[in-house]
């Protein structure tokens, strides 16, 4: 007898008496092959439908591997030689009748018996730039932006990055942050660092006119570089903010850690004076997003720690047992100058700190993340807080470097004194085009601050991947944007 | 005795635990609005911080309301008037320790017997635009893109926002959907459909040379109209993906509906041969998006129904009851023609159904949303699927629409037959352009179809909102871009 309440039901016997009531039915059910091989379904008739992954016909059987992309695994088929078919290549793509039996070998539990194998949509194996058997690189199959996800590799990534998307935003979610959806446009250049990309309706040359009399606009309107004063706002009425998208640079690099556009994830924290406080959401952030990646995608990153960046599942190890190490800029510029190491850039203290001294840096404290705090105040832009320690000199600002990548996130408190930033605006000849920014602070100013991590990085960080243009959809880079 | 097993104990009775814990220790616990009148804390010491909505000094008592964006309800502050100070102004920001204790008012279960008060950051009630007690319209509010946070309507719609965000994202996790990053620059233009923004680096005008050698990416760069056919790319390798994101239209109008910036949703799903497929998820999102924000902010959605558009939750509460109603495009061109009201625009066979044409057609249905299908082949994009039924010759594409709104999701099977599709990009001279878009129906083609939902437009049509300006953080539009 079942009980009554239902809810009592363990998720297995659910399962079961789910494949019973399919065992019953003519019309084989549809599962996803990750549902296929769950081993909740055997012993049922179903169909699934998938990309070719392999073939190998013998004498009297057809042994085929089937992915959905719903897991990195593949189902194994298994058919009567008469089912085999020209048509049934590498890449093609299948729907496939059969029942879901235990598997003799021990190579997987379960694999399917089919019925009926047809061919969907055909793949010509001498077209088709990836191979049957053939390993190719990152950078072979990046050179196919449209196909590229039809490889493990670039199909596990994307399951990651969107796992990833979610734990980021059940993070923020459970803290009690708001998710504000900052604009792309903006007429503002937030940092005032230049490598901004200009917008105007296409074929209108009048509105690219120098005189600027006639944007779209009626003011140049650029690429958002950062949400940040815009979350800024939103922190004057709420706890915590944050927000997660696209992001632009002009910069005319090849760099294997730069696109044009890539995505940022930014927090704004109300009622926070210190960096402690900043320091703690980022480390938690990481930590967290990490724990659940490993938890909800082991097969996908055992992928990038097995093939990609063989062994590189002991640094995210000691990364996720340790502490995050934290030293202030001084006693950064002190390590770098007492190093042996030549460096191509300078260490005196006031210079910034460069890739190369970042790197250095997170392996001389243990190779785990290190935050350096309290940058020199002529560095940071405007909205940096005056830690005022003259003549030392120094902001509020943190920089959150990871191993194999350097800077990851980079945050500060946020200056909420008016007359300081008045200052500071008219010094740079920006408080006419900030006046809405010293508004922010006239009315119920609050101290606040927050943090900017490069999406794109991140995953750099915890994939041991080398080339940031492997680890987003469609890279956007100085001469690239195809699609 | 504490049970051994701490996971046994209820919420409740951790949070009592918890209470008591704090209730010992001498600085008193910082907890949010939303958690301080949840009735849980009731005896401790506790320390708020917010924003003042209302000052009330009497005689030998001051009554403050604080507010700091964690829910609508503000928590009732009492103080003996020793405590007031002339900066403690509607707007101010404020940090408040005191004892947390059952309110003898009916109007609140719990207020804050205030022992301390600082007013952190001053606002100027002469300066600020907004009114202590003053009903402000959205109209006026929205004149204040950097300070209508701060009002309890904007604040409603910001949790409201944030919330529909994380209902659309689980809706798709639980259907086994992958989010994809779709790019914002891209170097085609989706539809052809014109009203494109161009995208070149500030300053640099040989990049926005008429020869076109110069481009930073090489070629023309826009932003995109719709993620549409680079989820289709991945659709070729996953059962289902979406995407979630902004999207531009350089449309020089000032409509109530239209932005230059706005959301989208976009869903495209592999291995279906049939609208009412696509229907489906439709249907489903809408209404888990709706239900989840019915439960999760019913005090946000709530204000818009009654205060911003009186009654509306009745329309709401139709929809979520009966069907969607499905009519073809040829029945809803009978339903215009025989109706008696004069409309604008032509309603002949093969003509585009214009805004009042589709608010007509919901209301002659029943007030509830519609879908129309098969629309003229002649009007749909490419990327449409032929339904091959001359001579009427329809495309297999379904739009959405919605009440008060019109069209709110747009979607269609996909052309996935290689020489179908040819001709018709050949017929358009696109064949080129497309080259890539041809090669995915050439490797492992199955027939997909997909639909984008205008996430500014459901907003509209669930909370009875006019103007598209107010349902989004930061409006673009021709000639403004404040910020």
């Amino acid at each position: 007898m079942l009980p009554a309440n239902r809810l009592w039901l363990s998720e297995g016997a659910i399962g079961m008496l789910q494949s019973l009531r399919y065992y019953c039915q003519k019309t084989p059910r549809k599962l996803r092959i990750c549902e296929a091989i769950s081993h909740l379904e055997v012993g049922t008739k179903i169909k699934v439908q998938g990309w070719v992954r392999s073939v190998r016909p013998q004498k009297e059987n057809l042994f085929l591997h089937v992915n959905d992309g719903s897991s990195l695994q593949s189902l194994q088929v298994v058919a009567s030689s008469e089912l085999n078919h020209r048509l049934l290549t590498f890449g093609s793509a299948v729907e496939i009748s059969g029942s879901l039996v235990t598997s003799p070998s021990r190579k997987q539990e379960v694999e399917l018996q089919a019925d009926q194998i047809d061919v969907v949509g055909e793949c010509n194996p001498v077209d088709f730039p990836f191979k049957i058997k053939e390993k190719h690189g990152l950078e072979y199959i990046r050179q196919f932006p449209h196909l590229r996800c039809k490889t493990n590799a670039f199909s596990s990534l994307l399951r990651i990055r969107s796992e990833a998307t979610t734990a980021i935003q059940q993070y923020f979610k459970e803290k009690g942050f708001i998710q504000i959806h900052t604009p792309v446009l903006t007429s503002n250049d937030c940092e005032g660092a230049g490598e901004l990309f200009q917008v105007e309706p296409a074929g209108q040359k009048k509105n690219q006119d120098e005189e600027g009399h006639q944007h779209f606009f009626s003011v140049p309107a650029y690429l958002t570089v950062s949400g940040q004063l815009h979350l800024e706002v939103m922190a004057g009425a709420f706890p915590g903010v944050y927000t997660f998208g696209p992001t632009f640079r002009a910069e005319n690099s090849q760099s294997r850690r730069h696109l044009a556009e890539f995505y940022m994830v930014e927090a704004e924290i109300s009622f926070t004076q210190s960096l402690e406080d900043l320091m703690k959401v980022m480390e938690d952030l990481f930590r967290s997003t990490t724990e659940h990646l490993l938890a909800q995608c082991p097969e996908d990153v055992a992928l990038y720690h097995k093939h990609v960046s063989p062994g590189y599942r002991d640094n995210v190890d000691l990364m996720m047992k340790k502490s995050f190490n934290v030293i202030t800029y001084t006693e950064a510029i002190n390590i770098l100058n007492s190093s042996s190491k030549k460096f191509a850039f300078k260490t005196d203290w006031g210079c910034d700190l460069q890739t190369e001294h970042e790197k250095y840096l997170v392996k001389h404290c243990g190779d785990v993340p290190l935050f350096v705090t309290d940058y020199p105040y002529a560095l940071k832009p405007f909205y940096a807080r005056d830690n005022e320690d003259q003549p030392l000199h120094t902001a509020a600002a943190v920089d959150l470097l990871v191993p194999g990548v350097g800077e990851m996130c980079g945050g500060s408190l946020r200056e909420e004194r008016l007359d300081l930033l008045k200052t500071r605006l008219a010094q740079a000849g920006l408080d006419e085009t900030y006046g809405w920014y010293l508004d922010v602070r006239r009315f119920g100013s609050v101290p606040h601050g927050g943090f900017g991590m490069g999406f794109e990085r991140y995953l750099l960080c915890v994939l041991g991947v080398d080339n940031i243009k492997d680890v987003i959809p469609f890279p956007r880079f100085s001469r690239s944007c195809p699609l």
